[in-house]
């Protein structure tokens, strides 16, 4: 079956974490991701974990899959010369270099339109491509902490806490993607290429729901409530005889089918939790401990079952191995095998766009370090000889 | 100015949180989106903060920008032959409801397709629209537990954590956009439509990063750290005289650098620090404490500033005024003015997708409830005196 993005050609100048999780998604949906490393290789194919046998990133595997790579040091004359040929053909050039970086290659957005009007040119970073911290460098933490997140999660008796995924990364890959694709239908209304910008900083500051307009429309502070919810209650996480689940009781509805399944029917005459506004009020600590005690004497399993039965949203907190391993994860092909060349039989995650018909897929490993020079360039029109010629010079 | 996606037409299904953050996206971006509710209203028009003069809710206002906003009560016949009838003239359709409810309403894609065969049907859920839980009911802090992110947010001494903010919500939002835009995109070269189904339990997976090929490639299950990273040290949160701030330092030039700055040269000759790895291993306690005595002296600007004079990552962790009030923020304009016709004044957030020919923006308020009716209706052969008789049978 083809798939969304067949035809499109795109030249991947990125590192790490952000920019990369961008080009996945357009290589899993048939995007040709062309992946263009130093000599030295991407700084991820040194993250873990590492495959003790043959010394691989498994960081780099998951992340790379289903694009082809090629090495060009793009400090040279020589590998400029040869990008600047490959931009023509192209569709998309994607890239998260620091701020100014890219300019100082030679290889920003206003040199390479030059080349060819019609290029979409994706950029990610920590700050964005303007405004005064623009060249400043970031990682995950740092746009987590000032975009406000980190103040929003955790208990309020403990320091603010980031989010343990790299979350910052992650949601910026996907705007990008959406960046890109936008500039893709538009290309195909009007023939006209562009720039896209999209900053960790800007991303994380999207996520944040309601905790803006509750600032700017009652100039309150949100602060952060470890598990509960400041509009719903119950809304938390529960010990159980065997572990931690989550029960939401989203209206009063619910909340008359909750105190059945409790067998605390005296609670639904309680004035103190008339409605979900007084529950919110009133939750901590009589309401809140009524829960804590009904759930410490019940499995998980239990608990999961008597609220599905009932129809309250519930589920346990799974670890790594759990949630790999859930039916549900399971049935929706969310973890794939794929063998790799070095690295040997691997076991990653899936596709999380499910298309009727034009699926996305996990179709080939990530590429060893120049794996596809001699396929690519030859494609570029540049024989093994030039090849040879490149590899001694250091240029590939 | 015009926008990428001008002159798309999309029928919106979607309540509460997710399915409308999908549509903002394409609203923001140049889609006439109409927005249909049930005549009692989107159940998130309850949902604070809430306006005290007007009662209307400033949640359901920052959300549903740039929509147009009709009423239609698809539980009756009538209705439904009104909405088909508008489908055929419709580019897109994108419906949040729970598993199953979107068959019952005979609103489903197999029902639509037959219709419309080129309309894309966009579908986001907590569970999706196959395997084992397609039909039980999520929320947000079910399906950041189910998925493994609360039990790796955290401190390891304290119960496992949800991200604060609705995250499962908003990224099921973008990657449901990406999900339309790859369909879009494909339409346009090959003629079909599709459908595309997106659950919150899985796209919350795909933010776990390298726990995952942690898990399957080694067998170790990952646990929740606080605010140190695994693989980066030293990677933490401070207590400063002012404040927490966030610090990186990701590599030995930056690691060299930050001993400078700390003048604490004499850490470059301790064995324990040679590489980032051993620094890792070796963080805890000696040198976080090391950092620790450093921040704790000076305030969260003297830190700010040193860091990002020596080039290391470095933020502090703002509140949502001060992230609000920050000058990248403001520069970046995601923060933007709206004025609402019952609320007034609007400060919200902005666009985070900075596109150079076609960029996005907010141009008009969220709808009050049936605004838009006669406008729309009108659009589709419905005249004034018609929607009087819908108005008095409770159709509209």
């Amino acid at each position: 079956m083809s798939k969304a993005l067949q035809g499109v050609k795109v030249l991947d100048l990125t590192h790490a974490y952000n920019g990369p999780f961008c080009t996945t998604l357009l290589a899993d949906n048939g995007a040709d991701v062309i992946k263009i490393e130093p000599p030295q290789g991407d700084q991820c194919r040194t993250w873990g974990p590492i495959d003790t046998k043959s010394g691989e990133s498994g960081f780099y595997a998951f992340l790379n899959r289903n694009k082809r790579g090629i090495t060009l040091n793009l400090k040279t004359d020589k590998a400029r010369e040869i990008f600047y040929n490959m931009v023509k053909d192209a569709d998309v050039v994607v890239e998260n270099f620091r701020g100014g970086v890219s300019k100082k290659l030679g290889v920003d957005y206003e040199t390479l339109k030059k080349i060819n009007p019609k290029i979409i040119y994706a950029s990610g970073s920590g700050f964005g491509q303007y405004g005064p911290l623009s060249n400043r460098p970031c990682y995950d933490i740092v746009a987590q902490s000032m975009a406000g997140m980190v103040n929003l999660t955790g208990f309020p008796d403990s320091p603010p806490t980031k989010v343990g995924p790299s979350i910052a990364d992650n949601v910026t890959g996907i705007y990008l993607c959406v960046g890109v694709l936008l500039a893709l239908y538009n290309r195909e209304k009007t023939g006209i290429g562009q720039s896209v910008d999209v900053a960790m900083l800007d991303t994380i500051f999207t996520l944040l729901e309601n905790s803006i307009v509750t600032n700017t429309m009652t100039n309150e502070i949100p602060q952060r409530q470890g598990n509960i919810d400041p509009s719903i209650a119950p809304f938390d996480i529960y010990m159980s005889k065997d572990g931690y689940i989550a029960i939401g009781v989203g209206n009063d509805k619910l909340w008359t089918k909750f105190c059945k399944v409790m067998d605390r029917i005296d609670l639904l005459e309680d004035e103190r939790y008339k409605t979900n506004d007084l529950r919110c009020k009133n939750y901590v600590p009589d309401l809140q401990n009524a829960v804590r005690e009904w759930a410490k004497v019940r499995t998980k399993k239990d608990i999961e079952n008597i609220c599905a039965e009932a129809g309250i949203p519930c589920g346990p907190v799974l670890d790594m191995k759990e949630a790999i391993e859930h039916p549900q994860i399971q049935a929706r092909e969310m973890m794939v095998h794929m063998e790799h060349p070095l690295i040997g039989e691997m076991y990653f995650q899936g596709v999380p766009i499910k298309l009727s018909k034009t699926p996305g897929s996990v179709d080939t490993p990530a590429p060893t370090l120049g794996q596809h020079n001699t396929e690519v360039y030859k494609e570029f029109g540049i024989n093994e000889k030039d090849l040879e010629n490149l590899r001694k010079q250091g240029i590939i």
